[in-house]
């Protein structure tokens, strides 16, 4: 228990900012499986791995025992606009739900892109700079993580082209001109710039294409211009590494005021800032030091992790990407249309999946209209305005809180509130107006899509 | 000359948030005119004023003699969530332009209404509540204050009833729904719910509303329910004093580092931002103990100060409210169509005004097209996407930061960074694709406002 009165924002200094990535595989026993080459089933070398990724990001994803990674002082500058952020105590919340709880988010809102995500994309550019490289590709499809590296690619000077699924590029022009504001390059996914665009396009007239489609679109124009690489927002071990600055700070915060979190939750979907917030909690108890109890929620018409089978699996839809396992819906999962919240990833980051498979943290799906519910009541009493991502953690945090006030336990909660809702007002305009809908797939759904993974 | 090092974003602790509002008008000899009752021409009594306002906020509205007002608890608890507001240093727009001038900005748009608007609207609820009333009414028109509004109500747990400038309304729908999830009845104006709505629907069949109209409806909608009243986002002088946390926090940060601004540049439309952000450093030049130069920046489309003229006006262009005595280009004036950045209105408050006609502040007016290209400069070094409204300030910023280049002189430049663009993409978008245009109102069409003036 705290003995100091606890602000409602707890601030690190600047200097207090994580100089060093914590990197959770070296503490792992049971290290992730690593990545295969789909053309031989072998682990990726690093020559496999840096004709698509940049070298230095390449090394990061093959380095499972360095525990520490020093992030380099260009980086750090770069996080000093917008790090540490705050460690927020939800004393309206607790109020609301009258629970003896006391209940803390992790805010990664408070910068342009909204989310999470600049702290991976800043470090993505940087390293494309640094080996001199021209620029960056990489698909988007919400475009939180387009608006990041878009952010990123400025500050160094990098160009950038963004495949934006067609889809999302005509429905969320607001997103696209942030990326443009910039100085992106964004282009309709499939597009006729690529030799798979064109053959897409060819084949399926009229197609508002698909992540999987981007995904393929943004690798081809990496490997054929001179210069160039593609990267990638989520679920790779190095974005998790990257990330982990997020659960750096949260303990450094806690810590200060001498709180020990009972529960910490974050949202999941490719897992990149869910690894990242647990990363630190998870060494220690991988080093036997502490126990917490670990949540990872995921959408009920999403559920990887409650639903899925741990195999090797392709990262992608358009199957160019290695091989990674871990727990997945198979390539060819796309949760239903009428999903709104974002994390609609088939598979999950194979340092989370791993973690999961020997029982360090435990998962829960929620149903999209719950969530929204939970962003709703979150956002009225705490001022900030949710990402429906971000609001599956708000969603079993109110759950935690109010099995506490059953119970009278004063137990610490403590949740990642990885962005804004911003451009998300689509999604709440439906709930508003009682048209969200639900979705849950079924067994059959998952079992055909899961027959089409590799046999590895 | 600061001897400490500067960190990029200076935060105040928790208790170092003002805990008193400083009310300007109590060090000014030459005080602000008073409003006047249209009917009676005669200085607004509190009678007159409670009829429409919360009686607290009338009284506040009335006061020019007590420098301090104590900020009630429950409003410091509220302010606590997204307060302090960090004072950033501008490393990396200070590299950009190369010049050794130091530039710190006052991050207003760390809160989800995405601008300086809830500082102000949450002490507006407070009263309203405190009055015991049930709910309070508004219009708003591009949203900014509309949004705040909703979010303070809703923590409140009072009524909200926002009527939208129908056009509005239809264009932004996003800000409309972030109003509606914090629990507002968002009305598009005109209306058929109110005699006045009723009246111009039926003169001008189809007509998409104007700001002036919203009011009339809001008035009405106020007078004409039980335990309701009308509150405002800017001009009145109990807004510029709420909003003087901005100011108070600016100097307390600067102090904390031995700063002395030379140069202090805020956006001005009602002035209450601009008026909240210079008040202390006023309030030290009116007592002679010191000397800053303040710049107050307009649309160069909508100049009040610049262009204006220091007489009585009507506060709304539908003539319901009372007179103010302010830089005006007339009640019935509108800045042309295609200008998309806020700052549309076509008076001043009184106190900015006063203290201009007073020559305690300089006013410049600047170009739409030069103010996004100062947006988008900002934006890619700095991260955040500023509103069009706050790129007022950063253009006449780096106008001044580019002269200490040219002389060398190692100025301290301190600017009011107001809010977000998140909502404003549709204006950005014009900028992207080279389609914003300037304008200009020749002398004539000011003259033909100004002539429509009540004679007092």
């Amino acid at each position: 228990m705290a003995t100091k009165e606890i602000p409602y924002k707890i601030y690190l200094e600047e200097n207090e900012i994580p100089k060093q990535w914590y990197n959770v595989r070296a503490d792992m026993k049971n290290k992730p499986a690593p990545l295969l080459n789909p053309a031989t089933n072998k682990p990726c070398t690093l020559e496999d791995l840096e004709k698509v990724f940049c070298t230095e990001l390449a090394k990061q994803e093959l380095n499972d025992t360095d525990a520490w990674i020093d992030i380099p002082q260009e980086i750090l500058d770069f996080y000093k606009m917008y790090r540490p952020a705050p460690l927020v105590r939800a004393y309206c919340l607790e109020k609301e739900l009258d629970t003896p709880a006391h209940i803390y988010y992790k805010f990664e809102g408070n910068n342009t892109s909204g989310s999470h995500k600049l702290n991976s994309a800043i470090a993505q550019a940087y390293y494309a700079k640094q080996q001199g490289l021209k620029g960056v590709t990489t698909e988007t499809g919400a475009g939180q993580w387009g608006t990041a590296l878009s952010m990123a690619c400025s500050y160094f000077d990098l160009d950038c082209q963004v495949y934006m699924v067609k889809v999302s590029y005509e429905q969320k022009p607001f997103r696209r001109e942030v990326m443009r504001t910039y100085g992106a390059k964004v282009t309709p996914s499939p597009s006729m710039e690529t030799e798979v665009g064109r053959k897409i396009n060819r084949e399926f007239p009229g197609t508002t294409g698909s992540l999987g489609c981007a995904i393929s679109e943004a690798v081809e124009a990496a490997t054929k211009q001179e210069g160039y690489r593609y990267v990638l927002g989520s679920v790779l071990s190095q974005v998790l590494l990257h990330q982990t600055v997020i659960g750096l700070e949260t303990k450094a915060a806690l810590d200060k005021y001498d709180i020990v979190p009972d529960i910490i939750i974050g949202c999941a979907g490719g897992g990149s800032n869910l690894g990242g917030l647990i990363s630190p909690f998870a060494g220690e108890m991988l080093r036997g030091e502490k126990k917490y109890q670990i949540i990872a929620v995921e959408p009920m018409s999403c559920p990887s992790l409650t639903r899925g089978r741990y195999v090797y699996d392709f990262c992608d839809t358009g199957k160019v990407c290695p091989l990674a396992k871990m727990y997945t819906l198979g390539s060819g999962y796309i949760p239903a249309p009428n999903h709104a919240g974002g994390l609609r990833y088939h598979g999950m980051s194979s340092i989370v999946s791993q973690l999961y498979d020997d029982g360090y943290l435990e998962a829960r799906s929620v149903k999209q209209t719950d969530v929204f519910e939970a962003a709703q009541k979150f956002a009225r009493v705490e001022g900030i305005l949710p990402a429906p991502e971000s609001s599956h953690a708000i969603k079993v945090a109110i759950d935690e809180a109010m099995k506490c006030k059953e119970t009278g336990e004063e137990k610490n909660i403590v949740f990642g509130l990885t962005g804004t809702g911003y451009f998300d007002m689509v999604a709440y305009q439906k709930f508003n107006d009682g048209l969200m809908e639900d979705y849950c797939p079924t067994d059959e759904e998952i079992a055909a899509s899961l027959a089409k993974c590799p046999k590895v």
